[in-house]
């Protein structure tokens, strides 16, 4: 039995309830896959305090036994509703009209959710997030994953800054970069690459394009891989084209954006409220008078997706909350710098898992 | 006003509501985009039967004032609730508390229309699939892109064909597939591409792995790209490996197969209801002894998603229906054949789209 079912076995009990369903949502499969390792799209699971089923169609019998087996398989035949095999599951788990499953509420729609109540023969509980919280804080394999996901991503970014140059359009450099991703280990893009160059860069989610870069600009590289276990990365980097000295208040820009990352990272530790990490490069910005232009947050949770849930409000970091640190000052019409690390809280502090130094040297 | 939009206000009268909220979910972004062309993935959309409002953050104003036109723009301040920027677009819109406000039941999750139930001044009213029911008849612009699309897809199968040999894995075939997919135009693939050789061609939904290809065996390949303007091509085709005659119960397969996608095809027309569509190929199959080996339906609709929504149990064909053709025969331990071809209903019969003959010769 693995460690997470177990531990949602207990969240169970403590919640007071027999079952879990836990569901893929058009393509969402992240819960799934974070609880039974089944990677295919189409699943449902039911968890009960003891046990555990997946429910899946011919198209992944042999996957999900192969990844799933933890998982008792409860076959969905041709044009059978999968309620029917919910039902099926829940009467093998020895459940009956009275038991009260819950269902998570965030990634059921709320056109099933009229569906399930219909069919589905138990008391029906909507839950909120339970699985996302439990992804809030990676164990020491997913750290392991990440690490070596933001190890390749870093080379990837050291391959390509010498590829840059006048001329080169947008796309020309996410392909290298895309390419490369791929050619180290990646399955996929963990999101399409974000290619800002001159103006562009005061765009902080640039669709990229066919512009071509120019002596002397900015050009933002934002980007990640998906990589086989199912865990992203993400890291942005600006450089500058060469052939031009950049322009002095780019320069400084930079060196702001640079430190503000910095100052977050140097704060960063368990306990943290995210409002005050956020506030720390803010602060930072702020103070030297570009605080206007830092206009979204310092950073996102990361982990089987490139924006992994988090409740940001309420939970304090712990140890394996894995953040990204991404300050960036964006002026339109002239430019813009963003900075991104991914980080791991540690007992003493954070450890950084994109090392794509050198940064830009004036 | 784009055409789109004004159908969907002559629905809205036709189904007496005042207006209709559609948003982004979890990355599913098409309805939000086949409405307003608004590209980023994160957005609320609010149209009156007059109006139109797309909600979003700063992230993506400049994109959303050049991607949606037709839309009037409302800003997310950051910290606000998104609903308080819904009400703040019904306010502008002349709406009420007591105006009827349709949101779309299948992409909105019980946990958000629970907080847009307590949050939002309107009637809110469950719809089911208004806009999916759209996106199921492709207009002449979305034709043309999906045939741009299957051109390309079809042209990279023909140019990977050659480089089969044994030896190679199955990664490193489909990475030939995928930075090709990229080369000729993709912005992505559509899906991760199926290579399945040998035994592995049994399992429909194969994960590509490293197995190494041998002389003789079957190769299935099942790619697509995603190709800006937001379209998806899907294609499968069953190869073998050179250097050996492939066995003969494989060549009979394969005939029986490539016959069966012939035949649901020259069936197909305006009117046909999919289960009729589906029967045409499973009953050719079966009566040549193999229909317990056909272990998945025919095929899909396709569009902005590879499996694009389509109501198949009530919506009979219309010109504008674009799904894939795709019998297969999968015989555990064995081997299995796919051919997989996208079409369009035309008035007097179908198109297809992917040209990628010529199939195999033995």
């Amino acid at each position: 039995m693995n460690a997470r079912l177990k531990k949602l076995q207990q969240i169970l009990s403590k919640e007071k309830l027999d079952a879990l369903l836990v569901r893929t949502f058009e393509g969402d499969n992240h819960n799934v896959l974070y609880l039974s390792g089944f990677s295919g799209t189409t699943a449902v699971l039911l968890v009960t305090r003891k046990k555990a089923y997946i429910i899946t169609d011919a198209r992944y019998f042999a996957r999900a036994k192969e990844e799933a087996p933890d998982f008792k398989l409860v076959k969905v035949q041709r044009g059978n509703k999968v309620s029917d095999h919910i039902n099926e599951a829940m009467s093998l788990a020895g459940l009956s009209k009275s038991s009260k499953v819950g269902f998570e509420a965030g990634t059921i729609s709320v056109h099933v959710g009229k569906v399930w109540d219909k069919d589905i023969k138990a008391k029906l509980v909507p839950t909120v997030h339970i699985i996302e919280r439990m992804r809030q804080f990676k164990d020491e394999d997913e750290i392991a994953q990440l690490r070596k996901a933001c190890r390749i991503t870093s080379k990837v970014y050291k391959e390509v800054v010498p590829l840059i140059k006048p001329g080169m359009t947008e796309n020309e450099l996410g392909f290298e970069i895309d390419m490369r991703l791929r050619k180290h280990g990646a399955i996929n893009n963990s999101f399409p690459s974000i290619i800002a160059s001159g103006p562009n860069s005061a765009v902080p989610h640039h669709a990229t394009g066919d512009r071509k870069l120019k002596a002397g600009e900015p050009v933002i590289m934002d980007f990640g891989g998906l990589f086989p276990g199912g865990y992203c990365s993400d890291i942005t980097r600006t450089a500058f084209v060469p052939g031009k000295k950049p322009h002095p208040k780019m320069v400084e820009i930079y060196k702001i954006v640079l430190e503000a990352n910095k100052a977050a990272l140097k704060e960063l530790s368990v306990g943290m409220m995210w409002r005050d990490y956020d506030k720390v490069a803010r602060d930072y910005i702020a103070d030297l008078g570009y605080g206007e232009y830092f206009i979204h947050g310092l950073g996102h949770s990361l982990g089987l997706l490139v924006h992994d849930p988090y409740n940001y409000e309420k939970d304090p970091f712990e140890v394996g909350t894995v953040i990204t640190d991404e300050p960036g000052i964006y002026i339109e019409g002239f430019g813009g710098v963003r900075i991104e690390d991914d980080v791991v809280v540690t007992a003493t502090g954070a450890e950084v898992l994109t090392k794509a130094a050198p940064y830009w040297q004036f």
